[in-house]
């Protein structure tokens, strides 16, 4: 065993799993990954691959042992599938935290067919849930760090800055009577991807108050980056990067169709505000909390894992600015305010000492050593979006690069 | 086709399906019922059978033609785990509404073991999507009725009365300025079946949101009785009448447990006080809302379902009263407040014309035409309580007739 403790991670070969494995192993954790590897078979469907060359896991982790002498269980299981193999690696682990990345994370994969949506909810809400009842079950006292998205929240009421997953509202009791009661954020998903992480906050909340489960769950804005300062120390540990429309966040889109010479695929006006957060940053704040778990008997920690906020266009611009790559706009494939304001609060993590990278400064090294450098490997039949959220939008407009009128149902 | 319409009701042969399918078919509705008979399996596993003898679906809707001339089609598959069925079901019908019983509805049984709590949510979540998704694919504009609980609520805060369905509350927006939203009720479940129904909410939110499915949610109190006109039309057509600690709702256990002359089974000091409904008064709602669905675009409409709330003890000492019964005090297996009070919004139902069956009018007929009428089919086995909440109440107390010091973790 080693000084810091053990660590189970699912989905630990992912975009954020991955380097997350690394900085906490570096850190003296003994990391157990769980994997079943459907985000690569994944790209074998949607007839893509990572724009980086990643090495297989079983390689990935030797590596790592060959350059740090350190070493990093895994086991191969669906964990939405096959409980009794949880349960059994728990008892056998006996980890002091769980980190769960193992869902399924595009929205626009969740849209494609019924088949998707489908699978997105059985997996992502039987996966959670097997994790939280194996937990309950193991009479072990272990803290959940679970991965969720900012796309929870929905973007805000008049102006008002989105607090960590609490609200203070005040409610008429009758008789010229006010209480105030803090409450969970009223959620407001927009996809059935965002739906799924909205179900999996309401497993939290129960889990915790029935069986005193500790849990934090971290709201995270849109990934931009690729890798981390342990996926640099050789070649064979370097992170994923998703390009094409389904997996592909906004910026690393951008990046790469930069580098390719492909327009920016902007959505309807590019009005869309999101939230943003550095790759290097994830893998910290998701240390941060693993190293400060909520007390036992208290709530679930919510914590907002971003750290600026950019209107799409304005993002579009710099990227064109930065390569000259022409900006062009395209039918939003998405129900959505086509422009929206977003202020959020994040001071939890800033007051646990989280410094970030930001967009100014991570930008161009990302272009020049990440998108140029691998651009051969691009397939440009997956660049332009081919997910709908709703059969309003006609199929053909879908991917389209002439701006039509289409008004959101929102 | 009828003159008013053609209705799937899923979870047909359960106990408020049955009746309601009935209800509804001598309305004029032309009805295909979806059941797996899953309940009746449910009761096989459990080593228990319904108090009155109820007749296979195929007998019950053979006798129902004999007796109306009226016809029930039936189709058995599992809508959580068939969805082609379910596709090709809507396609081939074309209902007006689907009425959507088709959940595991008990939640002590969903606290028994990992495989039940695993089970709840597997079953209802992916059952519910499965239909949400299934409308959106047919293309038609079908009225989703879904029969939901009271249990969604928890217990209110500071003796508000609970809304129908959804809360306005006044937001601090910063420079002193407040705003007024309404959200969707804070939901605050008791059981991981309870909790089931809070994620049905947020799919249902979801999917009315972005595709603009009509849904009604019916969040229904405690049900009591058997009978409605139509099951007491011939034996064959009787309804089921669950007695046993899993199934058995609370008055029709205490009826049961007076006709065979069981002690009352009261749970902690009995102060729970809950929202009760008669199942003829279930039938009757559920007929209001197929009738008054709500309009295009409009949001999830919520009723209250419930007639009057009492005092779990207080009933008992009723029971006790007409029959003479013993009332015994039982360790509690639920994680829930000993003593809490309840006032609910109702005036949607008693708007559209419902005039309830009070528990004063109902309760002498039950006792006698069902209780004591079919008190020699009870195994005395499964009056007790077997499912506990958490580890933290000991097993060996759970169904004990003492009363011991037990304070839960809420």
């Amino acid at each position: 065993m080693s000084e810091n403790g053990r660590i189970i991670v699912l989905g630990g070969d992912g975009f954020c799993g991955w380097p997350t494995t690394l900085q906490l192993s570096q850190a003296g954790y003994d990391i157990t990954i769980v994997d079943n590897l459907v985000r690569r078979k994944i790209d074998v469907e949607l007839g893509t691959q990572s724009l980086t060359p990643i090495e297989t896991i079983q390689h990935r982790i030797r590596t790592w042992k060959e350059l740090t002498g350190k070493e990093i269980d895994y086991v191969d299981f669906n964990i939405a599938e096959e409980y009794p193999l949880l349960e059994r690696l728990i008892a056998e682990v006996e980890p002091q935290t769980i980190i769960h990345f193992a869902e399924q994370r595009a929205a626009p994969y969740s849209m494609k067919s019924p088949r998707h949506k489908r699978y997105t909810v059985d997996n992502n809400i039987n996966g959670t849930n097997n994790v939280l009842c194996a937990i309950v079950e193991s009479g072990l006292d272990v803290h959940l760090v679970h991965l969720g998205t900012m796309g929870v929240y929905g973007y805000g009421t008049a102006g008002m800055a989105i607090p960590e997953g609490y609200l203070d509202v005040k409610v008429d009791v009758g008789d010229g009577k006010e209480v105030s009661i803090d409450i969970p954020y009223p959620p407001h998903p927009g996809s059935i991807y965002h739906m799924t992480k909205t179900l999996d906050a309401l497993l939290f909340y129960y889990y915790n108050k029935n069986d005193g489960v500790r849990i934090t769950d971290l709201h995270q804005g849109v990934v931009w980056g690729t890798n981390t300062p342990e996926t640099l120390m050789h070649p064979a540990l370097i992170n994923r990067f998703d390009y094409e429309s389904d997996f592909g966040t906004v910026l690393n889109r951008f990046l790469m169709q930069a580098a390719v010479g492909h327009p920016l695929t902007v959505y309807g006006t590019g009005g869309q505000t999101r939230a943003f957060i550095n790759i290097q940053d994830t893998v910290r704040c998701v240390n941060l909390a693993v190293d400060n778990p909520p007390e036992r008997g208290e709530r679930v920690k919510i914590f907002n894992q971003t750290t600026e906020t950019h209107r799409v266009r304005d993002l579009a611009k710099l990227v064109s600015d930065l390569t000259g790559a022409e900006i062009r706009y395209y039918v939003d494939p998405r129900n959505e305010s086509l422009e929206n304001e977003l202020i959020v609060h994040n001071e939890q993590f800033l007051a646990l000492g989280l410094d970030p990278i930001t967009l100014s400064e991570g930008l161009v090294t990302e272009v020049i050593d990440v998108a140029a450098r691998y651009k051969d490997r691009v397939n440009f039949d997956v660049i332009p979006p081919t997910s709908r959220w709703t059969a309003d939008i006609p199929l053909d407009k879908v991917g389209s690069p002439e701006p039509v009128e289409f008004q959101p149902v929102i």
